[in-house]
């Protein structure tokens, strides 16, 4: 058996798994309203076709042939974490019945459609019995995949790859001793800065214009990827050669296309910058979720939201948009850094974001392990809001039902986005020792000094490294919640005028 | 056996012909250049996956079973018309042994690259072997396919069912011995429109909103579509519920998009207007190339180019183009209608553009049946275009190799282009009959009232009809090319000035 039947095989299934990504973006961004129930069968088709090829006897051969001890250690690198990475992945699917995953693809297909009634409607009770039988689904399926200390650390594991779920609970528990006093010291003692120029009416085709000008500044290569408008901003990778973002424009708030765009923009210099020797392979993706919103944090929130970036920006910003004439560039980048507590996650600024991260991993993790039942989940969710956050959920709308994740079957997916937070202000740290004048090279516009060390230091691996084997070899050390909190500290106690608590 | 799994096996194909529809459509309008490479590798494998399954064993042993005549003749006329496409392309398809049509397609994916640059080059000796190879694979594939009279019929059929090559040849004589001395007359007797109207520069941004219009006029839907901009203008049916359309804006030609979009939107037209019932049905298309072309050159040209639709229309194209407010409507309508014989087939006007045709078919039938060479090809052309059109060739980029469709192995194809002038004429002829009133609803802008009579007439039923069958049921006779004849004599006539000649 040849390494190259292998290769052959699985460019198969990512053919499949590129018009299968082809034909979501179209649904999400271009397609007439009537195609949308046969498109979702081509969609489905498409990925029951790859999903079968990932475990069919085929599959199973090249598993067993390419981990064999005498054979594997033939392999070259590269070779050996795509059989790796396949492996892992025909494992975890062989594990679980293949009626039983289809029973739990319909409870989600289900939960998904009850869940945007029941959000419409503020209606826990409706969704209660369709998330039942989905954690139900999970506890289950925890127990096939096998785990070695806590039963979350198996769904994690999708995302997440090691990292375990005591690793987290440290984490977290270091994080939130910190943020939460901060945070109310910024409110009780700073200075909230004035949002009023971001209020007002936003002209569509400048905010267009404006995302465009965006992606460039960031280095985005349009010969090889496009943005379009869509309701949710995303980006997916069609194929080598084929990144693509999309953004949201809102007449009345220019802030959510302009770091929508960032945020998707940083996503895709990360697939973009994967090495071209990889296409087609396994790892030709991102390390994991985490790592990969790293990449999108760091454009969105530490270049988008820096003052070095608007140095450079703002004029052009001005000069798009009349009504920032009057408005100085101090008000505007602290406008844009405006610390608030609120009920929705994707709303949430730089600081209490991980707050809400920290109390759905909670709550998750206590379901998974049988410490607490889907019933009380808006109980907890609405005390937690309270500790962490310091408000009152008025309804679960607001609350429990805001997020489409646990309707959907995706648990151990919350963690990425605060471990992305996490990553990306320690690789920050690196590249701001590595690169001594980073900030005036971004004061000037040249971002492609900070996207060239990204490339080189973490986009070129593609999936090639673990992240916990990644963090070390870009930063020396492993992952260490620390370089967020002073980042956050030293930034926000500037902006509100505080003194700056001590580091634990 | 039920009925049932035949449609559920058909609707699997049509879920991977659907993805690759949209692949081609993406392709050809929003795909990043860097994609190119990879992304015909998945065109590629969606193609063959749907190929694949049409010869599979399964669809062998539902052609055999329902071709059963105890079974057959139990099935409703819906599904007994399902089978027979199926079967008939089951049949074509198992003709050809696997490997010799493997490399057909390469030697077609080959013809294709050498085509483009021998065009580029005019250098028709480069082309040769190529196109000989693809000759050669043609002449072998009708001997495995079968044939009655003559070997061209088989090739036909691929394209225009039920059209015979004896048919094709009693048509073209007569159409031949009218249209070239009309064209003459025309020429040597008529006054020539002055077109200095349409030239000029025309604003890409209105050019793009009268596209919209011109179709929403039309009563195309674009809840089921939408417009796109690419190169050479297509309309592509992705599913039920999403029929695309495609035009090109030059900034210095302003006809070119107003009749792309017409006649792309009249190809729409038919293919959101087929029953809903048939969704993912075999029947759930045109019901032949002619007919499809017939819908296309109805909206382009006996709507596009006629007097009535412009005294609805021309107050709304001088609203967006300034320029015609000093051009009287009467000139405006004799500037679109000019006759010319050209070189060039996708430039040739109304009249011309059957003789483009002929050429062509007359040189592949002699060709298929060993009466002609490839190397004579240049030749005959040249000779052909100066006794049928009166002009003298200057080069083979201008000639024999200004159409991709034998670098891609599409033999019998372009009678149906003239097929559908045609069919178009005696439809329309039909349609005046039965809506008196048809030129009065199409002066005052209810387009709606034609529409409607095409999709009772002919869309609902798609492809459940043989195009013979279907021309008979709509206009109550066979095909008769004497609906074109009279139609283009009357029209040309009054507009050049001349006494039209006898009908014969």
């Amino acid at each position: 058996m040849e390494i190259k039947e292998f290769y052959d095989y699985c460019r198969e299934i990512a053919s499949y798994g590129s018009a299968a990504a082809l034909v979501e973006w179209d649904m999400r961004t271009k397609m007439p309203p009537k195609a949308a129930s046969d498109r979702s069968i081509v969609a489905g088709k498409l990925g029951r076709t790859a999903f079968e090829m990932s475990t069919s006897p085929r599959m199973a051969a090249f598993v067993e042939y390419f981990n064999r001890p005498a054979v594997n250690k033939q392999l070259s690198d590269v070779d050996r974490r795509n059989v790796e990475l396949e492996t892992k992945r025909y494992r975890k699917i062989s594990a679980i019945p293949a009626e039983k995953y289809e029973k739990f693809m319909v409870a989600c297909s289900k939960g998904e459609y009850v869940w945007q009634e029941a959000k419409a409607k503020s209606d826990f009770a409706m969704f209660r019995p369709y998330l039942e039988e989905i954690v139900a689904y999970q506890k289950e399926f925890v127990e096939y995949y096998g785990y070695e200390q806590n039963r979350y650390d198996a769904l994690l594991d999708d995302y997440e790859p090691s990292i375990t779920t005591q690793d987290l609970k440290v984490i977290i528990d270091g994080l939130k001793s910190e943020l939460v006093p901060f945070i109310r010291q910024l409110r009780e003692q700073g200075t909230r800065p004035d949002t009023s120029c971001l209020t007002g009416t936003f002209d569509k085709a400048a905010q267009e214009q404006m995302s465009l000008d965006v992606l460039k500044t960031m280095t985005y290569d349009f010969e090889g990827g496009r943005i379009d408008e869509t309701a949710h901003p995303f980006t997916t990778g069609i194929g080598f050669g084929d990144v693509r973002v999309t953004t949201h424009y809102y007449e009345h708030n220019i802030a959510s296309a302009l770091f929508s765009t960032m945020h998707e923009g940083g996503h895709a210099l990360y697939e973009q910058g994967v090495s071209e020797a990889y296409r087609w392979m396994s790892i030709h993706r991102g390390a994991s979720m985490g790592v990969h919103e790293s990449q999108s944090r760091t454009w969105e929130n530490l270049v988008g939201r820096s003052e070095a970036f608007w140095k450079y920006y703002y004029p052009r910003l001005q000069n798009r948009f009349p009504q920032f004439q009057n408005v100085a560039l101090d008000d505007f980048y602290k406008a844009i850094n405006v610390v608030e507590p609120s009920l929705i996650r994707i709303e949430a600024d730089e600081v209490t974001y991980n707050l809400h991260i920290m109390l759905r991993f909670e709550m998750e993790e206590a379901l998974i392990n049988g410490r607490a039942q889907v019933a009380e989940l808006p109980e907890l969710w609405n005390a937690k809001v309270k500790e962490y956050l310091g408000i009152d959920v008025p309804d679960d709308a607001h609350g429990v039902l805001q997020d489409v994740h646990w309707a959907s079957g995706l648990f151990g997916y919350f963690p990425s986005y605060m471990l992305g937070n996490l990553y990306a202000a320690q690789f920050f740290a690196t590249a701001r020792q590595e690169i001594p004048d980073l900030e005036e090279q971004i004061a000037a516009g040249n971002l492609g000094a900070l996207r060239e060390w990204q490339r080189s230091r973490i986009h070129q691996y593609g999936a090639l490294y673990d992240p916990k084997d990644l963090v070390v070899r870009v930063t020396g050390k492993p992952l260490d919640y620390h370089y967020f909190m002073s980042e956050v500290k030293e930034k926000y106690s500037r902006i509100y005028g505080i003194v700056p608590p001590e580091s634990k």
